[in-house]
């Protein structure tokens, strides 16, 4: 079956409501033959996962989809196996990847999704679609066993992409940050997605959905952005 | 002999020369008695360690210290041994502690600190003498063996505090970050040292240099600030 992923970069934009500007596109995406979703809400860390779990469900619930919650289920692999779609939603990615090696689920997600499971994450859940979470922005507050992440794609995504600095402060740029990464990482695509905008894949295509451009980054070439008109479908490829 | 450290949040505050606003204080702590550093570049990834080496080689003799590489000797432990006094740059957190584990240095600079030797560290350089790395801003470009870092102070450091954020992003705030960190490791105070600002340990003895306060966070407490006048030594016994 044809792989599927809507990958966002956040789940909020500024000033919206909870999810707010991505509801249409996840409609779109999951379609009316889904009827629940499995949420995994590992990368929580602040607020407890049937919090997180109940935000959530209140706006799949709202376009039409029931939600179940993979913390709730007695054996996490079984739940993931029989789940009609995967939603896996931000916070923390070192927290997220972290229990996604210590349940043992991250294979049996990689092999569900790759065979046509649809699958669904914002910020965090996004990033974890990658190889490696070695394109994250997030603090690493806790040790995962290792790097390594869903690898459902072939790049690493950078999500809640900005050009935007701290005024009068000497952190590094995003992209000098993603530098850094190319550096050492010299062989790997890295995809800044910037807020309110998110990747549709659908098998060997993949398109931009959002008014923001990409950027696409690779180790000495300089960055070039897309627009949602553009085929994207060369990235899958690297 | 009393342990001695001083800790810089950045090398460099906007608009300055490089490590411009420290050399007074370096003067103060390294003294007359130490003739030369050893200068540990690991933390630099997009300069290459030789011009990273002579950048800040030009700092130190301008204030009268002669400097040599840790990359360039034939034993890397041997010029730990030797060192009169070591100096652990900033760049990348990630890349830093993995070569110190890598190299092997991590204990034999633990040891020699220990024993009095003073050390000097700015940004990630400041960020390694805690516990572990887990407080860094920065990407996770590399995966070390492990987060564990020098453990010269008993606390987490945050280098580059600001309250500041992004307009109009939905990036976390840095305390935010922090209190994520502080929900996985409750038992951990995480001292944010804002730029121009550094912790000067002589022994038992701890003070804030610079004219931005520290801030204290703790779990479940709320955020402290202290001045440059105020005894900080209960930190070093937390």
């Amino acid at each position: 079956m044809t792989k599927k992923l809507l990958l966002l970069s956040n789940s909020t934009n500024f000033g919206e409501e909870y999810l707010f500007y991505a509801r249409q596109q996840i409609q779109n995406f999951l379609g009316s033959s889904v009827k629940r979703v499995l949420f995994i809400p590992f990368a929580g860390v602040t607020s407890n996962y049937d919090e997180y779990t109940a935000k959530v469900g209140k706006v799949f619930q709202d376009i039409g989809y029931a939600i179940d919650a993979i913390h709730v289920g007695e054996n996490y692999r079984e739940s993931v196996k029989k789940a009609e779609a995967i939603v896996v939603g931000g916070g923390n990615t070192f927290h997220l990847v972290h229990w996604l090696h210590k349940t043992g689920i991250i294979e049996t997600i990689r092999e569900k999704v790759n065979n046509g499971t649809p699958y669904i994450g914002w910020s965090a859940g996004s990033n974890v679609a990658s190889p490696t979470l070695k394109t994250t922005n997030d603090m690493p507050i806790i040790e995962p066993v290792s790097f390594n992440a869903l690898n459902l794609v072939p790049f690493q995504i950078n999500p809640h992409y900005t050009d935007a600095v701290i005024l009068n402060h000497n952190g590094e740029t995003r992209e000098q940050r993603i530098r850094e990464f190319l550096v050492v990482n010299s062989d790997v695509y890295v995809v800044g997605l910037q807020e309110g905008t998110m990747l549709n894949i659908e098998g060997e295509s993949m398109k931009l959905i959002g008014d923001k451009p990409m950027r696409l980054l690779k180790f000495g070439e300089p960055l070039v952005e897309y627009d949602s008109n553009a085929n994207l479908d060369f990235i899958l490829k690297s």
